[in-house]
């Protein structure tokens, strides 16, 4: 198919079946009058990163937020614990949001929701289990009570304002997940959520393509389509082939005992994990307070199935041989402070791993965690345990699309404006290439921002303004308030410690009455290095001295001079920059 | 071959071969009183570990080194900028030490012998490439004339004490590179290097797999191999690859401009992208520091070769259309104070990013540095370039053997013990796998840990005691200051910054003069915090007066119950625990 091609067919399609669905009459006689109805999007997070998603939809005044997820700190942004969307333009607008509508239960999509309740209470949209995963976490924050959840299903009519959501089933990594379709006053908008194609679910239905075709053959205003995997050519692999390994894996595993570690969100995988022992007569034990929470949840919504008895408590399993132990756990991205690490450690509580262990590592390490991944590996190796890890066997499948999946998508809903989403900038591009590629015009594409307001109607797609957006950083219980100077100090008194330069003036005279004594933390090892401290202390005493017998004494001033006459006498004699902190006491 | 065949043939060509060798006589009267020679092999570096090589090799007293390499901090070293083994042991016995011998020009095989060579100064033996790396390094530390390095070349007998060393040549992603053959009184010890086998080599001669044959016909005792790719299937792919894969994209870049980057010290690849230059009718200019030594110098020795103005200086590339320049350029590893990383960012002093540039990182991120690489791409794609990186193209290739290679290894030299190196646990466990299956006995291979001696002799191998080992942390110019104290100073102060609070008290009365004040770095913005400080000033103010009436007040009690409330007050309204460090001046 040529771009031209789909450009003037899908121009026809969406005008017809616009027309038809919001009965929107035309005046012939003085056409430029008409106001053309147009739908903004503004993105607070997903896009040129991986993690936060949060977009709010507004049309005729009324809006709406899709997702409320978080971010984990990068490297630099030292002691922060998470990071969340800026609500600022959700604030300005509170009176205005009807809902929120989740579209799965992963932290990228859901972990920002109790810090954005805190500031506008509105009712929130999500499946079932979606739910469940969400009073975990709003219990945490002592919300539980205080949050409408309303519980949606593929298909439903969900009216928030002028605009009406539809669910749509997709496959991923998580049960429950759906897409939406955006019926507005505009024009039909389109979202995949976090989706891939799976044929052969090991539960449940594929992803529902007919409905997306649907919307496609009717007109769709815009699509916006999850590009995590767009540098993967061909499919992504069924979550049944992680079933197929896990049962060789169990015959392998003979006499010994079986670890899995795993998401505590993949329901699926656990499902199969649970099927595998009850064939091979296993009890099954759980260790991680998530997979614990989320196993426990999963059973009570009807998620996860098993005979009575094969779940046994973890302090059960040294009441069973090894062959008879299947113990799921969480750790599964070499997190520190997980179980598996601590097994890996031996310094976990109730599992010491041995050469009767046969470990499986159900996950692919996500980007930054590979040194990490490595490290719980050769612990558990070291213990003399059998470990099955990354590529060895097909013990993971992504649970996002990969190219021939996107593209299958973009043929069947063939929208008129596309917006990749759901990616770092490569991600987001190679997506908007994929989508040239399969017929929509490259001036229908938009490689958007975060903080951009869209707005789109049947003429075009612009970027109407920039609204306030960005990170806030969350540090155990403040919110925002570690900003860039606290964390520049962060850096620097990490990367060279701190020396401080304190001594005692008389506030009357300005006379010096003691010190300066030299103090310092995370610089050098004291003891060994008592010249060069006493070499610090005669710069500041000097420049003190210096300034002893001024009729006025700007204490800022002398402070600076402390301050670049000890870093010089430090950087020359050890090539470091610790930060240098000098203090006045006045009495 | 089963175990039992491979090991009884073993044993006896190499009791035939070492009695021809060293003229060993046989007491056929009173065996027992015989002695039995045995060499000990001392690992400083590189086991359990990718980084630091260094192992001591020792028999009848004689010793030398093969390889110095450092590696590098992991991200819990806070402003560690190299790690280098512990010296100890060679410092102990540098009279009993002959000479260095470095197998190839890599910084993890030659980092630490500026370190080095400030405690010891023996000879250096190396291959003419290696000679001329190792020089720049030395010069860097002022130390280019003061050491003694004598050029070696596969096949040359080396004698150093009562050992001789012989390289043999082998494939590796640098030139030059060499394995070794240790011929001793106790037998013949075999290390590979860092190899690979490229059966169609851009340059020079695949890997001297009949020398290594010819060694394991005669009889090996102990061999030591790569173990870098031990988890990889199947074999390396050729450099000659990336040479076609580039061809192809030169075709491809049509008019752009091209920028590579690669690692300074891949020769083969520069030689092939001078050659493709040269067919294109485009000039050659060279960014970044390393880079432009390494190729300097590989001219200068004759290691590259191009047609007299096809190399051009970075100032004269605006003189030449996009199309006719090829930049070869650091920062493969997105390293961010790389020229590729500046050009990503912008900030690049000569060249700018745009449409007209097309480039290619031909590296894989080594694990740890995916979201530097990451960043770099999305930096240059924003500004339009196109972008090949990781998997699209084969634009690089290992420089390690992969399975089938490191068994055939393994199969011509036919040890008797072996011991696999160069890799982190997991890599020499399935090294160990590897051997076990072409033949080796279990209890013939040894998964040695750095620091312990082994002793070996043809009735075994045995680890003998353990000396100190370890990594010395070099931070600037300090070596070893940096210890585990100040790591974790540098870490909490990383996490959650600092708190001082200060008093001034009178030396004689105890009585409190001035403060206590508070003073916070990295920990909140304090404008925003006053409330918070002032908390934290009256519980430190109320350990004060609390103690304000005892006769004798011991101040280090006093500081360390400040310490305690001023914590408690600041984990309690923040879940922070900054590191909080009481002050008292006395006057």
């Amino acid at each position: 198919m040529s771009n031209k091609e789909t450009k003037s067919y899908n121009k026809k399609t969406f005008k017809k079946s616009f027309n038809k669905r919001y009965k929107y009459k035309r005046y012939t006689k003085k056409k430029k009058e008409v106001p053309v109805e147009a739908i903004r999007l503004i993105p607070l997070g997903g896009l040129n990163e991986i993690g936060k998603n949060m977009t709010v939809y507004e049309c005729r005044g009324d809006m709406f937020i899709v997702d409320c997820g978080n971010t984990f700190p990068d490297s630099e942004m030292f002691g922060v614990d998470l990071v969340i969307p800026d609500f600022s333009y959700v604030k300005e607008h509170k009176d205005q949001i009807k809902g929120i509508v989740i579209t799965h239960g992963h932290e990228d999509h859901i972990g920002s929701l109790p810090y954005l309740m805190k500031e506008i209470n509105v009712p929130v949209y999500a499946t079932l289990l979606t739910k469940g995963l969400i009073e975990n976490k709003l219990s945490e924050h002592s919300l539980k009570n205080e949050v409408e959840i309303n519980v949606i299903k593929p298909g439903d009519r969900i009216q928030l304002g002028c605009m009406t959501v539809v669910p749509i089933h997709v496959n991923h990594s998580i049960p429950d997940a759906v897409g939406l379709a955006i019926e507005s006053p505009a024009g039909v908008v389109v979202t995949t959520g976090d989706f891939k194609i799976d044929y052969t679910p090991p539960q449940g239905e594929t992803t529902d393509l007919s409905t997306f075709a649907r919307y496609g053959s009717q007109g769709v205003l815009a699509f916006l389509s999850d590009s995590t995997n767009a540098e993967r050519p061909g499919n992504s692999a069924s979550e049944k082939t992680v079933g197929k390994s896990f049962a060789g894996l169990f015959e392998k595993a003979g006499n010994k005992r079986i670890i899995i570690a795993t998401f505590a969100s993949n329901i699926y995988r656990i499902q199969q994990i649970l099927d595998l022992a009850v064939q091979h007569n296993r009890k099954v034990a759980v260790s991680g307070r998530s997979m614990m929470n989320n196993i426990a949840m999963a059973f009570e919504l009807g998620y996860l199935k098993a005979p009575e008895n094969v779940v046994i408590e973890p302090e059960k399993v040294k009441d069973y041989e090894p062959g008879q132990i299947v113990l799921i756990t969480t750790g599964s991205q070499g997190e520190p402070m997980s179980a598996l690490a601590r097994m890996a450690g031996g310094t976990h509580r109730q599992f010491s791993i041995g050469p009767n262990d046969f470990i499986i590592i159900s996950a692919t390490p996500i980007p930054g965690n590979e040194k990490m991944v490595t490290k719980v590996v050769n612990g558990l190796l070291k213990q003399g345990a059998d470990v099955i890890y990354e590529s060895m066997y097909d013990v993971h499948v992504s649970g996002h699309a990969c190219q021939e999946e996107l593209k299958l998508m973009l043929n069947l809903v063939r929208p008129q404006y596309f917006i990749p989403v759901h990616g770092e900038y490569k991600h987001l591009k190679r997506h908007a290439m994929l989508a040239e590629g399969a017929g929509i015009p490259k001036e229908n594409i938009v490689m958007a921002n975060t903080g951009e307001v869209l707005r789109i109607d049947k003429n075009g797609i612009t970027v109407e303004e920039s609204i306030t957006s960005g990170q806030v950083l969350v540090d155990g219980l403040g919110v925002g308030d570690v900003g860039s100077v606290v964390l520049r100090d962060r850096r620097h008194l990490s990367h060279d410690g701190i020396v401080i330069v304190v001594f005692t003036i008389d506030g009357y005279s300005d006379q010096l009455l003691s010190g300066p004594d030299i103090i310092s933390r995370g610089f050098v090892y004291v003891k060994e290095s008592e010249a060069l401290i006493s070499e610090a202390r005669m710069a500041a005493r000097a420049v003190i001295e210096k300034y002893e017998h001024y009729d006025y004494k700007d204490w800022t001033v002398i402070k600076g001079k402390i301050r670049d006459q000890v870093s010089n006498v430090l950087y020359k004699k050890t090539k470091r920059s610790p930060m240098v902190l000098p203090i006045v006491m006045e009495v």
